[in-house]
């Protein structure tokens, strides 16, 4: 059977979704509608309702969705039931805000382990984790059956380390370094570069 | 005379463009193409031949273009032909790792400041900034003229923060918190949730 194939657009609004139903959650909320969801979120409550009917049928017309069935449904599409370990890759400022980063919890991910190339940060402490050698990069991502990884290195690293990554089984690569990568097909590749986002404002300045 | 409204999708590749461009400099580059670029960026020739003409004619058929005059019309066209002054707010581990990024330089940006409500760290270093008081925040940015932030406080004060911010004259803000936050109109928002941008990615694994 085909499976029908959903934009990534749709797919990428799914996440800020489940983040409003999280909040509402711990506000103690156990109902909402399209509408509260779009004016909490800035969307359309006819994009979100359109967005949601890709995936099936979650609320009744009238009485809105209920907010944990819904979390739940959504948690299952990104298969975020589960917990991810992630490995990061550079242990300098990003890296290790990042490590330590309280943001993850409750969301589907996990910092596993970190990865330098600098003797001086090598078995130092970075949050609960210590530094290893990326050296090992490879084969301790491979033993654990890690599938999802953070690059923080200098740019001039970053498509080195994206291929140790990818060689060791990495599926998915979210990469702060600000240099377009290339990965092979079947593996997924995000970025985050906050002059990225910064230069698409200012040009509305 | 009415201007033409270019989609705020293109508006956001352009940075990439230019990211790219600016890349291809560093490597001594001086004339590429749309087929070159679009091999760096994993983004088709065509959509980039299609965006940039939205903004002019920057290149001849079959000669290229020129890399320098290229960037140096895209940093026009997203109004970094000057350097943005930005304050951070949140002096945690994000806050200041993004206060000592070097990855602003030569890209329009600069951080000019960073605050925190907390009296254990208001007055103390960060890379070569002093924390100042979150209490100073909305004169602060008022007087200096700074119109671009940065959030990076918990969740639960980033829509205070953000309020300040534009109480303050500030008409961008990059939220760093994991959550959505609400502006004025005339005021740009952007996101940065690794969270979001990994969860995205664990639908397809």
């Amino acid at each position: 059977m085909a499976e029908k194939i959903i934009p990534d657009i749709v797919v990428g609004r799914l996440p800020i979704y489940l983040r409003a139903l999280q909040r509402m959650l711990a506000e103690n909320r156990h109902v909402t509608s399209s509408q509260e969801m779009g004016e909490r979120l800035g969307i359309s409550a006819a994009q979100i309702r359109k967005d949601l009917s890709q995936f099936g049928e979650f609320g009744k017309q009238g009485t809105g969705y209920s907010i944990d069935y819904l979390a739940e449904q959504i948690r299952l599409i990104l298969h975020i039931d589960q917990v991810w370990d992630i490995a990061v890759v550079g242990a300098g400022d990003i890296g290790s805000a990042v490590a330590r980063y309280q943001g993850f919890a409750n969301r589907g991910m996990r910092v596993a382990m970190i990865f330098d190339n600098d003797p001086a940060k090598i078995g130092s402490d970075v949050g609960s984790f210590t530094v290893q050698d990326i050296n090992n990069l490879e084969t301790a991502v491979r033993e654990a059956g890690i599938k999802v990884a953070m690059i923080a290195t200098p740019s001039q690293n970053a498509q080195e380390v994206a291929d140790l990554l990818v060689a060791g089984g990495v599926k998915a690569i979210l990469n702060y370094a600000p240099i377009s990568l290339s990965v092979p097909e079947g593996v997924r590749l995000q970025y985050i570069d906050p002059v990225i986002h910064l230069q698409r404002m200012t040009y509305y300045l």
